[in-house]
């Protein structure tokens, strides 16, 4: 499965009184990642979004080994793991770009909806595109 | 002019490296202490809100004297300090409750739109509310 | 093993634009609901933080069964999963408070580390309190 | 006066429920300016911090002209106002990218302080380059 990649530059806003990203923090990262993904494959969340699908995060998880720190430029990296009928699921991997140290890696799981919250299948744009990635 | 207090206790994820309240998340209070004094005033933000009226910032101002830390339990401050056909402006001050130092303090400008974001007259229940708060 | 609640108030600034809580945004609560826990167990984060201990998360996880709206108010319910020699496990559910709808589910594990991110032993005031309560 | 110019693209996280970025997150972008125009002066944020020296915000405003949307990129552009002998303003442009729409604009007011919080004159090294900047 191929590998996207898009950066992150760590504020003083991401970063807690340990002078570390605060771990909440980590989770708008993993969005910056699964949304370039989308616009890498050629279609984005808002336009899934007019096709009137959300994807709302229905689990998450996250393991830290090393701390993002003030400054850091950050490299997001995201695979997706699965496409059920119904969900997806994207991997991170989050490394501190310079050193290519991993610091943190997790997953989300997505429910596909429609406005009133109803579980829909993927659409057909998105599977033909997600599967086309994994066949690669 | 009555004034409205509401508490906030100050977590990790709202500070920064500096131990200190990250200078946004004063704005997070400000959104805290209006929606109280619409609460305390019988009229709450969801229920304008269902009314079709949303009120936008249109300017904030913020000074900050002293540092809130994590922990501190905070007094947030709210009154009117105007009403005009189609705007509304909150002051707010911030203090640390126990010790009663004030910590920051500003103000909100608010458009009346509808929807479409197009400028409305206030509602007449928020502006006959407001106005027997200004002649208390 | 004991429960600890506390509420918190969603506000705006909270929740995304499908008008839910984001799902980064349930961290901050867990953080709360552990915050309490130790209050109410009678020794303060802050209170850990001066014996030069800290507790970053090194694992988290959370299910999103329902979603939390703006201005609802929510009970954090909080607790231990386990005590470590040199780690700590809290487990959280989150509730709709007046209809006690649970929304969300998770944990956070914590190493006990010191200022320069050596593990260290749970300090034996935090150890003895745990286990009081475990043994309840 | 140079201006200095950053990008961000904006996400879920950053949006409220009426599908506008929260205006509290402004504030973020603020930051991003400021830490990028040092970057761009060739003394970063964080080289001010190891002379001891930090800028907390004393005074700061916004005004909202349009809103910034989901997946908007934005054109943060810098410039500093004025150079005290202890303090420092930087303005701010935030501008849709594409369309160079004016979306808010803003400043910060910022001290120079010790470790301490004492008020301390401006480093030499900050100095000379913002004068540098100023004399162009």
């Amino acid at each position: 499965m191929k590998t996207f990649a898009t950066e992150y530059r760590v504020i003083y806003g991401d970063c807690d009184p340990f002078d570390v990203v605060y771990y909440a923090n980590y989770f708008d990262f993993f969005e910056r990642g699964r949304t370039e993904l989308f616009r890498d494959l050629g279609i984005t969340y808002r336009q899934v979004q007019d096709m009137d699908i959300f994807l709302p995060v229905s689990e998450t998880y996250s393991k830290f080994y090393k701390s993002a720190r003030y400054d850091d430029l950050l490299q997001i990296e995201t695979t997706i793991a699965f496409l059920k009928k119904a969900s997806i699921r994207f991997d991170y991997k989050i490394f501190k770009k310079q050193t290519r140290v991993l610091l943190t890696e997790g997953y989300t799981v997505h429910a596909f909806v429609n406005r009133e919250g109803k579980v829909q299948r993927a659409p057909e744009e998105v599977a033909d595109k997600v599967k086309g990635l994994i066949e690669e």
